[in-house]
């Protein structure tokens, strides 16, 4: 690891950034205890501080150190930073450091940059009413919460992504450090073009601890932190000590150093001609006390440079008059009245220290991404319409379809779209892309390779997290993107869309943050056709995660068919502030509607099948289907039923919308009673063939009239590697099943529908004799067609 | 990296250990494509080919040749061995190797070891009714099903855990090293006791690719690669080659390093006194071609070692000549006459190189966990209990008593029991184990640090997805432990929870696969006490997502005090094949019920709290509750009411175990209709709190006839860092709303309702301008008491 000795600093300038870091130390310690006094302008008392202490010290020394120091070079190089907090704990520092510059009271005018205002951004700090502890959306300048760690360095270079003049600053603390989603996102260097993306300076801080134990990173030795840096492809810097001078030197001239390698970096790749070699960037390792400057002892046992100082470390404050004693004595250590003037206002020059409006890390306009999105330019997705001369008439892969008009999106936003998958574009039938651009890849190639390509704008890595964090950092910087993935898998990614729609919900009721594009999910190679992959590959259950989110941010679409698909993706893109998530096919497949029906349908949402139904107003049934594979069975139950019971009045209703079956007052999708009862009647019975877990039907519709008459069918949980009916059959949502589910609910139908009923039950068992003994479907499944 | 160059085969033993190797390729080729003719007897004809080709080949030929040469080293060395298969899709190998040793036949008599059982044997993989495509629960000998990639090696490292004599050989896919939580999983060498416990040693097989795309671990340079290996603590080994003699050779000399490596690391270990050192373990990275020994070219493209070869490469075979004709000396390029007699059998030669049934990697009885478990010592859990005279007097930290229980545990338990928490069991006040061991910790120790030890038995990394697999591989090897989570973070391990769930289900229909301990969560630092976390930490969906698993497998509990905590561990503790999860509160809350109460109370998993009801059999209302703080808010809904409304009826249901709402006929723990009704009559108001998503309830009790009568209470994502009671206000969950839910739904309240519910609603607003300008909450609510 490389020890940077120059002295860049003169001493006006290593004291200028000493009292920047003490000034934002300082509002640090105010925000974690003071309720009022918060210049100390009297002795401490119990009633200045809050009743309820609650902060993260620990990290944020060190985060108030590094954001000091990028000040500096800010300032003398002019050049754009984003700020990505992995400790996202800190806070603190991150309000502070705002607030100093100037952002926050940009974001929040009532936060004034004096007495009043340090007084308001104290007391608001974890505080009923006011901003939470961690690094959120609240925070101006942030796009990583922080609050679970692990993705802090995927966002960086999801944010890095087509911005080639910025540079993310990132810091990994050594906690977050442990976990995987970090440990695989340092390999995202090998997909960040040195030519047409910006730079990622990763600074990992080791401060020694996570909560109450040594974090691994901190306790293993130089040889194997550096063994590991390069083996992860980096050129690795290291900052040690305890002795503020010699850090802020030290520093410095590493900041400078790297700053530098950047730029050389860039200028050869993008003078060079050819495809660039992958560079090894710079990265920071800062190794520095956990609650540096903080309390050395509490009640007798060591603090500073512990994980007792992880957060609050005097907690006794307005109990304790030793320990009131000792915050007061920390808090004037900082020197408050040499850095805030008579009003509390910073003096003169701390302020001349801190970049100007346009590079303030915390007003950086790609953390606002709103601010600088552009809307996608989509072709006229009318044109990649299939014909569809008559309901059923033609098979079509969904996916490969739609993968021609992603083609033309590509094409026609250079540099503000991607797609990410782990590695499962062509699985998924969307290889038509690669006519519009390739795969990024800054590794080695071999001849034998496809579609790789340094510059290219398709993610593909195998691991959902980074994908998703990439994702996330190219959305909330203002551009578009979409996730595609097999369903079973996304849910690797829960925790991630937990904390992703939880910051869409936080950005909606900030006035300041400007609506983002959405994040757009085409889960396919889902539940019903893991033909190859079996019971490990089958969870529909990503649509029941999602639900229990906010109804402002979450939409779910169930397209049957490829038109539908095309009218639904075209939605989604177009929108912003969502969690769009769109299941489709990508096996070959009836198709249902032609574009005219389709756009209609998927504008309405849910809607009756007038082709398929013979209800004339007064349905015996209604057979209710969302997903392709429901749809398919429900339209063959419906022959076989026309064939047999002809009698019988059926009325088909399919949903696109799920959220269209949800109240009107529960979300904004949500059909009014009336309408849904317009639909599926208050009194018939109603078989629903779901594409997931039946019970989340119920869920969504448990308050309308004619629940009681509702019968759903949907994945539970049987079946492995076999033919795409046997799954079906497996699960009960077989043609067969759903007619003798329609017979077993209407009873007028009387004796003639007894033996058609054994009919259905002898052919399900036909067709499992059948298929475990040659291994595919019963000829007239496979052969069966919708006859309009 | 270092290449051993010594070549331990005699020519004899290199030519059988090829042949073994062609004979599992034969094997496994024959899985993916046969449905007659297993011994190629006739030519082929399409109609000895299976109608849909399904299978992983690219990884199977390099898992066949590792598979073969550890054969050789537990025969050499009567070395038991665990082998663990991370490329899982290769379930072809697995399912070869296991017949070929004798172990499948031991499982599934009849799938003999002759021609029957090899067309059996073929016949079934992929096919209905047959055994998954991937290394699932099915084969003998897995305990990583590898369907879903990134837990092998954690898997592999609790499997070695507590198990001196075990060597785990865990096979890394290049794919799966790209996921995070494999990528962290590196790491867990730093919690492995080479005294008390085994030895992993991992395989990097690096055959290149993915699915269609490179892998990033395989196009980096040796350089880089040697690092990264050092750098997560490893001493690397290269096997390289095409050409079988020399890949033969070198990797049977690495193998015989390796493992005297690992034996002169264990040695040193255990007989020095004193605290070992972190020692570097061996690591083998084994560099051979995608597809090995397949076709070269297909339709003029090549295949052997490109992306090509991922899943079948001739796919043609039932149709197309050409490809029939490749596939038939494909076959024959092992010389099937050569390995099997003309009963089908393994010839004498190979089943030599087979270790004899006790060594057997496929009948290793450590992966078949059940078959070696012990049950736990508990000691007995009343001892515990916590006096309380009366409901509600006495406050407890229900996890700090849980705490001295699960100390006593591990004290009678010195191998068969661990903890695994992400750095959260002191914050979640089970500190007291500590005083019956440590955290395990191999690294460098401080002065300041405490409770580390090399032979801790309390696992703390800050990684769910390494806790969990750890936990899984000690668990499916037959021992017992506890996972330990703040409740959203444990959404991290969704999609694993969906793999263990799955494989539990399978082995409950498999006859020999003995039950496992059950998969325990204690989810604690819950919604509702997120105090210094606020939003990002609030998240009660696992729940949720758990009663989207089967039945038989999944149970929640969620005891209200410190008595239900204890019997509800307790009874966790003792079962088998379950997922439990059981959320409880760490912070201060009232104890309801003594030891006697709270055993019955939790027997029954749900009841009527009579200390709390007024109805006489006739209630006006039920008030129902699950969790600890919905329980204290009823409590305190019910105070209210009496005092203000003491005419009014009240009935207090409580619930422990949630699963008992579900219907009888779908959950064996579900109450028959009758019992529901009995509890919570038909046409009674309920007005029920819950800890998390209101939904839930509704989606568990849908069919019930008092459903429509039901009004649920629960987190509706509302309230970030605030007071415990500012939350459940926040969330419409407290004391006062609830009070005011009930005179909304029994209007026979009258008039005087009217005022008492003005009075309930000004409560809330006084409380939200109090807590907003005192940042604590109102006196009344912090001093309330229940008063028996």
């Amino acid at each position: 690891m490389q020890h940077i000795h120059a002295k860049p600093l003169t001493d006006q300038q290593l004291q200028g950034l000493d009292a920047y870091w003490r000034a934002t130390n300082y509002l640090s310690v105010g925000q974690i205890y003071l309720l009022d006094n918060p210049l100390l302008r009297e002795p401490l008392r119990p009633e200045h501080i809050k009743p309820r202490l609650l902060g993260h010290w620990g990290t944020t020394p060190g985060l108030n150190l590094i954001y000091a120091h990028l000040n500096r070079v800010i300032r003398q190089r002019e050049q754009q930073m984003l700020f990505v907090t992995g400790p996202g704990h800190g806070g603190p520092a991150l309000v502070a450091n705002t607030w100093l510059e100037g952002s926050w009271s940009t974001a929040y005018p009532n936060t004034t940059r004096d007495e009043r205002g340090m007084a308001r951004l104290f007391k608001q700090f974890s505080f009923p009413g006011g901003v939470p502890s961690h690094v959120a959306a609240d925070v101006p300048g942030s796009i990583n919460e922080g609050g679970e760690l692990g993705y802090s360095l995927s966002h960086a270079y999801g944010a890095a992504a087509d911005n080639p003049d910025l540079v993310v600053a990132c810091v990994v603390g050594d906690g977050e450090a442990e976990t995987g989603p970090l440990a695989t996102s340092w390999h995202s260097n090998k997909f960040l073009d040195p030519v047409r993306d910006g730079a990622v300076l990763p600074i990992l801080h080791l401060n020694g601890y996570k909560i109450a134990n040594p974090a691994v990173l901190a306790r293993i030795d130089d040889e194997e932190l550096t063994a590991l840096l390069r083996g992860y492809g980096y050129e690795p810097f290291l900052v040690e000590g305890s002795d503020p001078a010699t850090v802020h030197q030290a520093l410095a001239g590493t900041l400078d150093r790297c700053l530098d390698r950047i730029t050389e970096i860039q200028l050869e790749a993008r003078s060079a001609a050819g495809h660039p070699l992958r560079p090894a960037w710079p990265v920071i390792v800062l190794r520095t006390p956990k609650g540096w400057t903080g309390p050395r002892t509490v009640d007798g046992q060591p603090v500073e440079d512990t994980w007792r100082s992880h957060q609050v470390p005097l907690t006794g404050v307005r109990t304790d008059e030793e320990h009131l004693r000792q915050l007061e004595s920390w808090l004037r250590s900082y020197r408050p009245q040499e850095l805030f003037d008579e009003q509390g206002r910073p003096v003169d020059a701390l302020l001349e220290l801190a970049p100007g409006p346009a590079l303030r890390m915390g007003s950086c306009p790609h953390a606002n991404g709103g601010l600088v999105s552009r809307a996608l330019e989509l072709p006229d997705v009318e044109e990649y319409a299939v014909p569809v001369k008559a309901p059923g008439f033609a098979d079509g892969e969904p996916t490969k379809v739609f993968g021609a008009f992603l083609r033309d999106v590509f094409r026609q936003n250079a540099d503000n779209f991607r797609l990410f998958g782990p590695d499962e574009t062509e699985s998924n039938r969307l290889g038509e892309v690669y006519e519009a651009t390739d795969k990024a890849w800054l590794g080695d190639q071999r001849e034998t390779d496809e579609h790789l390509s340094p510059d290219g704008r398709v993610f593909e890595i195998l691991s959902e997290h980074t994908c998703q964090g990439w994702l996330e950092g190219y959305l909330l910087t203002g551009r578009h993107g979409l996730f595609s993935s097999y369903e079973a898998f996304v849910h690797i990614v829960d925790s991630m869309v937990n904390q992703h729609a939880k910051w869409l919900k936080t950005i909606n009721r900030l006035d300041w943050r400007r609506p983002v594009p959405s994040l757009n999910y085409l889960l396919t190679s889902h539940v019903w056709r893991q033909d190859h992959n079996g019971f490990s590959h089958q969870d529909p259950g990503f649509i029941d995660h999602v639900v229990n989110k906010k109804a402002e941010v979450v939409r779910v679409y169930l397209p049957p068919d490829t038109n539908t698909l095309l009218s639904t993706m075209d939605h989604c893109l177009r929108t912003r502030n969502y969690i769009n998530v769109v299941v489709a096919g990508k096996q070959p497949q009836p198709n249902w509607l032609d574009w005219e029906s389709a756009a209609l349908h998927c504008a309405r949402g849910i809607g009756v099948w007038e082709f398929a139904s013979n209800d004339r107003g007064d349905p015996d049934v209604v057979m209710a289907c969302a997903g392709d594979v429901p749809t398919m069975e429900t339209l063959a139950a419906v022959s076989l039923l026309r064939e047999h019971l002809p009698e019988l009045r059926i009325r088909v209703v399919n949903v696109v919308d799920l959220m269209r079956l949800q109240d009107a007052g529960e979300h904004p999708h949500g059909l009014t009673d009336a309408e849904f009862d317009a639909l599926f009647t208050t009194d018939t019975p109603v078989i629903f063939a779901y594409h997931g877990y039946p019970s989340l039907i119920h869920r969504l519709t448990y308050r309308r009239h004619g629940h009681d008459n509702l019968h759903v069918r949907g994945y539970i949980e049987e079946g492995t590697t076999t033919t795409p009916f046997d799954m079906v059959v497996l699960n009960n949502l077989d043609r067969y099943h759903l007619a003798m589910d329609v017979i077993d609910r209407v009873p007028a139908l009387g004796t003639r529908a007894v033996a058609t009923r054994q009919y259905f039950a002898d052919q399900r068992t036909r067709h499992r004799a059948y298929v475990t003994k040659y291994g595919e479907d019963l000829p007239e499944v496979r052969e069966w067609r919708w006859i309009s």
